[in-house]
């Protein structure tokens, strides 16, 4: 009968940090849940990129504390969109946030929903003199009432998990031997993460060939970003498990010309032993082309 | 006889993140006041820009936890300006930062001063090599002090509080049925948060026709940001209840080229009907000129 | 027999704020350590320089509350560098991080390292799906579980700390009267802070020459940057107790185009009095050319 004990709130959101929303959120969560511990995940996600915002949010989920997790980047703020609190684990975790897409992935990260509510008990919701500020009126309300003691259910009415958004991350395809994958995420670094399991590109080799934007180079793994020699492109198995593009201690974003989006293929070289010269781009183009 | 117990300190200031200011300040807290929550509004006012960080603050100021805030954007540190305590409601929070009118539009909107203390007693204060980071050697071992049941009057010297330095806040102005306003906040999304209360423009109807930078436009309310059509101008109340240009997921502040600071004439249209062309620009130009 | 208690964990990193670096490591200690504090002193250190983190860190020593110190500027993770804990003041708080120069001047600053280990001991650190994100798995665990209570030399092998990467932190030198000096750091406000000492430049007077990047200038000294007048170069103590060349409410790195690592001299001018004329840059080029 009792309600599982929450005492973290993990929050990420797109309000960045140069105007008071995510003080004025902590500010709300202290006083409805004083003892509640909030850890801000991140809230630099480009505004208005469900997309980005899921992907952050499902690189941190294995590792968020047990409790209530707030996640708010959110378009269609006063819209139709539900306003919801997802359960998973049975109750390890409630994720709370806009139902569009941006708490999915995470969500099926860490073995999917259990139960669902949309957030329509307003009396665990502050009066608000304009709509457009869910994440203080609606979103953190819940969150901290959560963690205050109220049941999930008392937030609103039960909805079907299977109703839910689903996440659009996208998944690469093999087309004639062909990897075709996307840069997931370029983080601070300028690393180019792909949406490449190691696992897809075992049978590759520690040499592959990378095609993208009308260029051709190859890429060659590596245990470590440092052990990437300068000049080399290196892939490696990054903190997530997923090949990363990396360059010696500088940008491989900005010296490959590469984004969060485009597309990479990989394509396996024939494995006729060690060609020093291979790497260098010219000798790269001469050859596959 | 006791002072009240203050467990949390609401803290903005202009420092950036880029360094360590922040941070430094949290330590003197945490070593004054072990038990103190610190609570970061935001630190992204830009740099000297009183009137910006008053704002934030007042913004902020219904939604924060009672007991000390603390507010820095100090220009003039080191100079013939005050450090002050204000108290207000009787106790209920005290606002501690220079006295040059970065507290005053918060300290108003919370009911205003009951009583003001000048920071002299420097028992209260940190010894420094340099008299330029107030922040860190007088505001910050403040508000810590009274967290840690130091007594407002034991602060230094009780002063007027009719002395301190008012805000200066834009206020509208109607001339020839013109009404005058001005953008107080261009915020992380790009809406423009106009000096504009919803009663002012209730007779204007629902197209209220806005004039800035030489251009002439309409202004349709909205209920909500994600109501607003695309190519439409939308005037949505925000939600600290002020009139707020928006346009449809993009930034109204890049596309109609309008900033904070910048004036918006508002001008009630003939109600004779709906005029779809009207919302273009073309339309409006010929028709207003 | 018992191991000191650590309850603060100040944490340092050029991880930036716009991934989700910096609240992951919270979640990490938030599970190994509840009730532990984490303060961030910054984490907008620039991308892999450890001079500028070492220099942050140092600013901020003497302000940290007593405990772990968990700092991650980390160019070589994955490489032969070694991760360490550094244990000052016989136990009073221990830095964590590679073993890279960035702890070294935050060390020496607060009286030097007396004990030290290499974070050998896998049984305190996360299994990782890469070897890239030392920080999460490696150097926050083990900050966590010192304040959990696990003892120093449980972390790994006891080094020598007389092994340890000392800081590169650049000295003044003198050559013929004149005093070379290094921009050390560009603050927020644009506040250019020098290696000198006023000690150095006790016999130099109140007006001191000043040349770099071909130009030659008077700064002059003044308590505070508010007293700075207009149209002059300010030379103030910081609050650090370096002296720091400031301008009037504006960045004295964008009027004077220098930045972090540019060289200054200063050299001693003729004492003859009071010379209005001479603050201005026109004046100034005749006469000292």
């Amino acid at each position: 009968m009792t309600s599982p004990s929450y005492d973290t709130i993990s929050f990420l959101s797109d309000y960045g940090r140069t105007d008071e929303f995510v003080g004025v959120v902590h500010s709300v969560v202290r006083q409805l849940a004083p003892g509640t511990v909030v850890i801000d995940v991140t809230h630099d996600v480009p505004a208005h990129d469900v997309r980005a915002g899921g992907l952050a949010l499902a690189r941190s989920a294995q590792y968020l504390a047990p409790g209530v997790v707030l996640a708010v980047v959110d378009p269609g703020v006063g819209s139709a969109r539900r306003a919801v609190a997802i359960e998973v684990g049975d109750g390890e975790s409630v994720f709370i946030g806009p139902d569009n897409g941006l708490l999915a992935p995470a969500v099926a990260m860490v073995g999917g929903a259990t139960r669902a509510v949309e957030l329509t008990n307003v009396a665990y919701q502050l009066g608000a003199p304009g709509p457009t500020f869910a994440g203080r009126d609606v979103f953190a309300p819940a969150a901290a009432h959560l963690c205050a003691g109220v049941a999930l259910l008392d937030l609103g009415v039960e909805v079907d998990t299977a109703g839910l958004m689903p996440a659009t991350i996208p998944i690469t395809r093999v087309e004639e031997d062909v990897l075709y994958a996307e840069v997931l995420w370029t983080d601070r670094y300028g690393n180019l993460q792909l949406n490449v399991d190691p696992a897809e590109v075992e049978a590759h080799g520690d040499r592959i060939e990378l095609r993208f934007g009308g260029k051709v180079r190859t890429g060659v793994r590596h245990h470590t970003y440092a052990e990437v020699p300068t000049g080399e492109i290196g892939l490696v198995v990054d903190s997530y498990g997923l090949i990363s593009i990396a360059v010696d201690r500088a940008s491989a974003a900005e010296e490959l010309r590469l984004d969060t989006g485009d597309e990479v293929a990989l394509v396996a070289l024939p494995d006729d032993g060690p060609q020093p010269g291979r790497s260098t781009p010219v000798t790269l183009r001469e050859k596959h082309r």
